[in-house]
């Protein structure tokens, strides 16, 4: 394991640069937030990460979780990580003051959750998952659960989840059997069993909110017939602290490929009387109400993509530049350290820049949503909210895809020292492995872009967004002296062009048969999220040469030519693939469908 | 886990329809192998695969082997399995009768190794390496060494192990230091340490025969330095047995991400006295005698790539076939398995066509290799010869980079249930990591592929081969009235058009600046692996077609147009990306040697 070093110029540069942090804290309630405040919490975050929360990922995923006698124990320093977590006032950041929040923007937290995530993917993922329970809370729950909740999950004190998967129920959420029954005096009893809960038992706080999806009596079929109710671990006493333990508990927790230090469990809801809970929002509108949560579940979890992809990274340039293997191919010279090979070279830049492109995407979409929420104009708030939509599955999806293949890499970078276990190459690659599979899977990113996104307003949003990129494109006409901007410019012609194709293939193939969009669906997604990841770095670039003219003898003059540099490389080797997926798109659907179901 | 299903009609079709066994068998040499034994072994050998070794394959991930007071103990059934494994005869069917063996065609030991190693990758490494060291000593040792250990190693009775890699010597195995001396009496004293010796030690065999690399007092520095050296664990007695113990042992096993029942070993040569050894071949001629081998293992482990992607296919289509979630995307009725949502046929789709491509990559590599050997005229021979060792690259790294984005689409078509690793589907995404490492990492495969292979000759090998894709192509035309095959062939040009671009562009390129072919050296072998997979698949489409119409109510129907459907597949979804890496190719390197070591 090498340490981590948080990438704080690099975070700077894609606040400031790409997802424009400057007209975020511009925005209507957001005055307490400025850019020295957003540098001064990368700074502090960047410590805490590093020192507290990266020491304890590579000993997490060794000790793993123990469950004994329905007691669930973390791996040794996880707890105490967690109260000095929750000391330092790091869970309430974007939370409303009104609960006891810092009231930042989205695009800050969404940078600091970078670091949690970066450092230990197993740790973040109870935080994460607590803030995704508080705002769902803060938007559907009663002012009596606000109350006694919100501000105890906003501080972290109390931590939340989510409970939504039966073993029959996964993708299908139809399909839940979980029951819930009025007790008479406003509470509910809950009994069933929800399986793949992460952090649904620990010890790292007194209480643990459970978000609970079940049907009431007598509720409609299927996905109109789910309600949300919230269940706590222990029920909160008159002074709203815990108080007496309700009838839930965990059964096992899953032996898994990664993340070992991130508790799965089985949660057995009412084994005796019932656990008690509280409906929130509204009758059989919990999975709406679930929704609105998982949205941003989603860009989280793009980000933990992004997580995943720097911590391989760096510890793949570390290992390239000591690892002393063959002869230096500019030179001749024998001893030289790997990174000396091109090719090893061409790996570490394909890890980069999958890295930065993510980055990008998933800060653009937090400052959209900030604007979505904040912006004064109606107009402007209801067209970015549009295109966060459009691009939710899109952040979720592509860099969970990309940091699969880059740890792939990363481990690919060590040769045979990168499949011990002890180097740590490995656990990323297999803690990656859970990212394109969790909060729908990226197949239903996939689905949900195409057939929502797309087509469902036909095609309206899809095609704003390309005029998005097309004057994103047109921004880098300035810069047309840099050979390498303009062979970026080029190449994302090429890629909006097909990008555009491609849309307008999926909404006139859709009118014949529904199921030719939805077999073309992935490589559009990843069609889509490639040219908008060069549309970003494209954008970082030309900051970076504007920079550079004004101050050619700039301190950063390395940092900002290495930037173009990335860019360039996104666009020559990761872009010209994934453009030709619109002739796959376009021709691909064919041979899927003429394949029967049963010559597999 | 699910059980294996020996793919007997799969690995039928390609041995007969795609690499040709007919002709194969007809060589001289080879007239006891006839069409029908060919049959009889695949039937024989998948019930052994599927009965015997399959079983062991998910127990021995878990167990992993033991290594105390240096007995190293592989996991249980291991030891029975593989004496089971000697008694039937199966490690010596393509060596010399003269020494044991049964002289049948590589091709047919290469479909029998396809199914122990999908039965079971750690298990079939010890054969594998068996075999490479028994080949080497065949074509290498003295008549005294032949006579006293190459029966016993064609039997597999004694195993063999490879010795190359040092702490400090790895792809580079000029720095090798463990040093060799003469003891005066014809034999030689080894020293020094060896690090990822597979199946170094272990208690399934009687004896093992260490091929170790090292280096003769005064040998001149560098690969021109190293001499090969037998190295028995047990000397063998006056009968031929094992006798007195040799000065080597194990000195710990690595906790690997996969391949868990494989021990992987720190070997210590000579840590009193001095092992106890014997030159082979000679003096500083060894790392020419172990390439002479390696290039066979090469080929075998691009075929331990095609073992667990069919692994990885068979398991993701039992799941989705049973996986009940949603609704059937073409008639809208609940309750679907999974499979009838084009999404997830799209996945095994890949998963499939990428299994096939690589089977016909390593078979045809097989059938080249019997004909370079066999065949009566002497420029045959050289024109296989030549192919053979330009494909080997290919057929090492294109299936091995394919197994582990199979095996990781495999754990996808699982959701949640494929990271959970009782499911088993985690099991081949950590073992296949192994495949793009070892034997050469698949980065020194493409710098093989483009050094030595492409350019080395001035491009006459590689234009032999573009003439043999174009004949293959050309080949096509008879069925261009099956609109799929026209498709496929439409791509195929295409393809074999960049191809010849790329080939040209290095061939340029190099003679300005050796550093950009290197740079290029990845997408160009990802190029030229995707181009021959989908010439052979066409191959494969067309005698289906050919078979159909002879007789359009074969019982064969369903499998020979899912031949057609697959092929079509590969050509509409997987060669395109592959395509546009012509324009990397030729454009990429810039990026590359324009960013700085010093700026990662």
């Amino acid at each position: 394991m090498t340490d981590y070093a948080p990438p704080l110029k690099e975070m700077q540069f894609a606040l400031d640069h790409v997802a424009g942090l400057g007209a975020v804290v511009s925005l209507p309630g957001y005055g307490y937030a400025t850019p020295d405040m957003a540098a001064a919490i990368l700074e502090e975050g960047g410590k805490f990460a590093s020192q507290v929360l990266a020491p304890l990922n590579a000993t997490g995923d060794r000790a793993g979780v123990r469950l004994e006698n329905g007691v669930l124990t973390t791996p040794e320093g996880f707890p105490a990580a967690y109260r000095a977590f929750v000391e330092a006032g790091w869970p309430s950041l974007q939370f409303d003051p009104e609960h006891g929040g810092q009231g930042l923007p989205w695009l800050l937290s969404t940078a600091a959750m970078e670091l949690w995530n970066t450092a230990n993917l197993s740790f973040a993922l109870c935080p994460m998952l607590t803030q995704g329970a508080a705002e769902m809370l803060a938007l559907y729950g009663t002012e009596e659960q606000k109350r006694v909740y919100l501000p105890r999950m906003v501080s972290g004190a109390w931590t939340g989840t989510m409970n939504l998967t039966e073993p029959q129920a996964g993708t299908d959420l139809g399909e839940i059997r979980t029951r819930a029954e009025a007790a008479g005096d406003g509470r509910f009893r809950i009994k069933g069993q929800k399986i793949f809960i992460t952090f649904g038992e620990h010890d790292m706080a007194e209480n643990i909110v459970h978000m609970v999806l079940a049907r009431l009596p007598d509720a409609p079929q299927g996905v109109r017939g789910i309600s949300l109710f919230l269940v706590p671990k222990y029920l909160p006493d008159g002074a709203g602290e815990p108080g007496e333990r309700n009838d839930l508990r965990c059964l096992s927790s899953e032996d898994k490929l990664g993340i070992h230090a991130a508790p799965t469990c089985v949660m057995a809801f009412g084994e005796a009387e019932g656990a008690v809970g509280w409906l929130v929002g509204e009758e059989n509108q919990g999975l709406a109400h679930m929704f609105a949560m998982m949205n941003n579940e989603r860009l989280a979890v793009g980000l933990q993509g992004v997580a995943i992809m720097e911590r391989a990274y760096q510890q793949a340039v570390a290992f390239a530049r000591e690892r002393i293997q063959g002869r230096d191919e500019a030179t001749g010279q024998p001893g030289a350290p790997i990174i000396r090979h091109a090719d090893v070279r061409r790996m570490l830049l394909t890890m980069r820049a999958k890295t930065e492109a993510g980055r990008a995407l998933a800060y653009t979409a937090a400052a959209m949503l900030d604007t979505a929420r904040r912006h004064p104009d109606e107009a402007v708030r209801a067209a970015e909210n549009a295109l966060v939509e459009f691009l939710t599955p899109i952040v979720k999806a592509w860099p969970t895809d990309a940091a699969v293949e880059t740890a792939s890499i990363g481990i690919q970078v060590h040769g045979g020292m990168g499949f011990i276990e002890e180097t740590g190459a490995a656990q990323h690659y297999r803690d990656a492995r859970i990212l394109p599979i969790y909060e729908g899977t990226n197949g239903i990113q996939a689905r949900d872009l195409v057939g929502r996104k797309v087509m469902r307003d036909g095609g309206e949003t899809a095609r704003s967004f390309l005029a998005r990129l097309r004057r994103g494109e047109a921004a880098l006409a300035a810069f047309h002296q840099d050979p390498a901007i303009a062979a970026i410019r080029a190449r994302l012609v090429d890629g909006i062009d097909a990008l555009s194709e491609a849309t307008e293939w999926l909404l006139h193939a859709g009118k014949d048969d529904p199921q030719r969009p939805m077999a073309a669906a992935a490589p559009y997604l990843s069609l889509a999220g490639t040219v908008a990841g060069a549309w970003l770095l494209g954008r970082g670039a030309a900051a970076a040469r504007g920079a550079l003219d004004v101050d050619s003898g700039s301190a950063d003059r390395a940092f900002l030519e290495a930037k173009i540099a990335t860019a360039r490389f996104f666009a020559e080797h990761l872009l010209p693939p994934a453009i030709a997926l619109r002739d796959t798109i376009a021709r691909g659907s064919d041979p899927i469908l003429a394949m029967p179901v049963e010559a597999f």
